[in-house]
């Protein structure tokens, strides 16, 4: 058994099982304190809400409580392995968003027999949160599962594999056309791989400027192009009149490859055929479509990130969901809309401009942190992520209309200490 | 507003919203920490439970997270207001786990449009947990959504309106039984109030014993007698060919009354028309069917319960809930069965004989709590029952064969700090 193997079991199974646990906020040492938190006393908030709902955030844990459900159909890059074994993933993302954000997760596992129930299950637990952050469903079924809930609901919900890749991979992509000096407007993209991932990043970077003629997406049949006849809408979408059909042939001229497939795809021969100043995003995990080192020994134009944290340039989503549900929550914003999600780009992307404090580059001993090929993305243990992010998002909220309070006189956030709770 | 109507509101919401946090178990604080808690190391953990669901225990919360699902229909006596206003309820019930058995709550509000629905949205997100306490669902859906669900789930489901107030009222009974010389086998018994409480203390003192043709069961429309075609079949199974119809026709003789109706039904005329040394349960909350004083006043043969905390004898379903799911967990029951009720029945009312630890005594300042009319059910604050329920209940499980583990080696529990979490 790996060293990995080994401490991963045993972080997980020591001292305790798990990774999470439920704590009280309130004193119940004394009856009387029972008696407030249990009957007879709960019996004044129940009646506040239901005669005005909006008060559970007042009286309840609603408003801090984000639920983070999968059906466990595409868990990790493993594969469909059911709703159980998802729970180690769903807790360890509850254990992120409240190490970063001071967010408290329900992690919930629906073991659905199809994206309908699955839907019925999520809409109708739904009162219980003040968000929901969708987790590890397979494409092409998370589309319409999050399409319909965010229909439904009238509280946040987020497909992280979809977002939250998206926002950060969006976020180091516009510092890299910056250093590369190529504008969104201009620059032609081959994505491989269309789950999840590759759909929202397209999808983002074309609400950002990105021009859908000059992207080219690939699956595992190659070249995505209106002959092809085993195409999902969500695949469609991105079909082109064209005679190219393999990698190699998309990536002739291509400034941008966005890779979120699988190890080792992106060759020498197919590098070399990229434009000058080419940008890699090599983010499939553990193994990416190129490492960096090889890709820095054929062309020293070029600019990779890898979703590894052992690189340069990691596209982590911890960068943005924690602090996006934040921004969400503390605004009480209905949904996430697009004008958030780029407001987080643009102040993750921004933040990878400023100086480094101390504070972080002792965790990286070595490791560069000025502005500029190697470093495009913050870094994950950022304290400033806090304070930027969740601003950008509550203001954009606000100032798109879907935040049902104002923009928090509390803002910015330093440290956690900072959260307020209501 | 009342003291503590704003005590109540106070407390549920400052300084923070709610009652409960998610809190971590684990470090957090390093780049290492993180890889193990999350991507790449949560990975191995996945795999286990992939391959072997079993070790979801193990790696994850699992065994020691219980779900508090209500659908909201009938909230405390407050009646059906919708699932949102049942969640300081709820929250209170988990505040009740964590506090009295360290088991960790998360609380579910579920909005459905049937039973069928909130079946369906249970059953699907049962493997995020190791138990399930349905709350406050009215009757009587709440019986066949508790059947549907112990069949279709492999862990245990509760529904503690019905089996926690029956298993305390039955060690109050039996306790009342034993003083007043009267034994369950003889006794004729009147229930008011046919709803989730009223059927299930009916039947769990049946299995211990007492007789259906001495039980009448009277709910709004009076008796319920072979007559009536306004029944349900719960009801209809209480049904006796009879010329009783009113409470005073069923109470002539009669040996115990238990009332879970509404407050002062019980008067002093009827009162006076059963038996030689009567037992009073007058359940009614927050105003019990006859007050104690009253009942007292009117004669002094008869001991009476409630559910009220400020008087001797309170049925509090606290004495049991904690402790038995902590005895079916320990020993990863896959159901909590007749057996595992009777056996805590019995544990709690053998406390109430043992001699009262100080630190109990001293919550309660000059109340009786000696073996007798006024003490014969144990205070909720008194720390033995960790102890005794939950060995109780853990070897019932054992020896009925629902346990998949054995009878833990470290019990008997003295205090929280003894729970072993894995």
């Amino acid at each position: 058994m790996s060293d990995l193997k080994q401490a991963a079991l045993d972080y997980h199974s020591k001292p305790r099982p798990g990774k999470v646990s439920v704590e009280l906020t309130k004193p119940t040492e004394t009856a009387r304190d029972l008696s407030l938190a249990y009957s007879p006393g709960v019996a004044e908030p129940v009646r506040e809400i239901a005669r005005d709902p909006e008060t559970a955030y007042q009286y309840t844990n609603k408003g801090n409580l984000v639920a983070v459900i999968s059906d466990g159909t595409a868990i990790l890059g493993l594969g469909n392995l059911g709703s159980l074994a998802s729970k180690p993933v769903m807790e360890g993302k509850g254990v992120l968003f409240k190490r970063f954000a001071g967010i408290d997760v329900f992690d919930i596992e629906v073991d659905s027999e199809s994206p309908q129930a699955f839907i019925d299950t999520v809409k109708r637990i739904s009162p219980t949160f003040g968000g929901i952050n969708l987790e590890d469903i397979k494409a092409p079924e998370c589309f319409e599962i999050e399409r319909v809930l965010i229909e439904q609901c009238d509280i946040p919900i987020f497909h992280d594999d979809q977002h939250g890749t998206a926002i950060i991979a969006a976020a180091g992509l516009v510092n890299a056309l910056e250093l590369q000096n190529k504008k969104m407007e201009d620059i032609s993209i081959v994505c491989i791989g269309a789950g999840a991932a590759g759909v929202a990043t397209l999808k983002l970077i074309m609400e950002m400027g990105a021009k859908k003629e000059n992207i080219y997406v690939l699956d595992r049949n190659g070249v995505i192009h209106s002959g092809r006849t085993d195409l999902n809408q969500y695949k469609a979408a991105f079909a082109h009149d064209t005679d190219k059909r393999t990698l190699a042939d998309a990536l002739a001229g291509a400034d941008v490859f966005i890779g979120v497939s699988s190890a080792n795809l992106l060759t020498a021969e197919m590098l070399n055929l990229m434009a000058p100043n080419p940008v890699v995003f090599a983010l499939a995990n553990p193994d990416p479509e190129i490492l960096p080192e090889v890709a820095y020994g054929i062309r020293d134009d070029v600019i990779v990130a890898t979703g590894r944290s052992d690189y340069p340039n990691q596209v982590n989503n911890v960068l943005g969901f924690p602090y996006i549900f934040r921004g969400a929550l503390d605004v009480r914003a209905t949904r996430i809309n697009e004008a958030m999600k780029i407001a987080a780009v643009h102040a993750i992307s921004a933040l990878a401009k400023e100086p480094v404090p101390q504070v972080v580059r002792d965790g990286y001993e070595g490791v560069e942190m000025t502005f500029g090929r190697d470093y495009i993305i913050p870094k994950p243990t950022d304290p400033r992520l806090l304070g930027v992010v969740t601003a950008a998002v509550a203001k954009a909220a606000v100032d798109s209309g879907v935040a049902t309070r104002p923009y928090p006189a509390h803002y910015p956030l330093n440290t956690l200490d900072d959260i307020r709770y209501s």
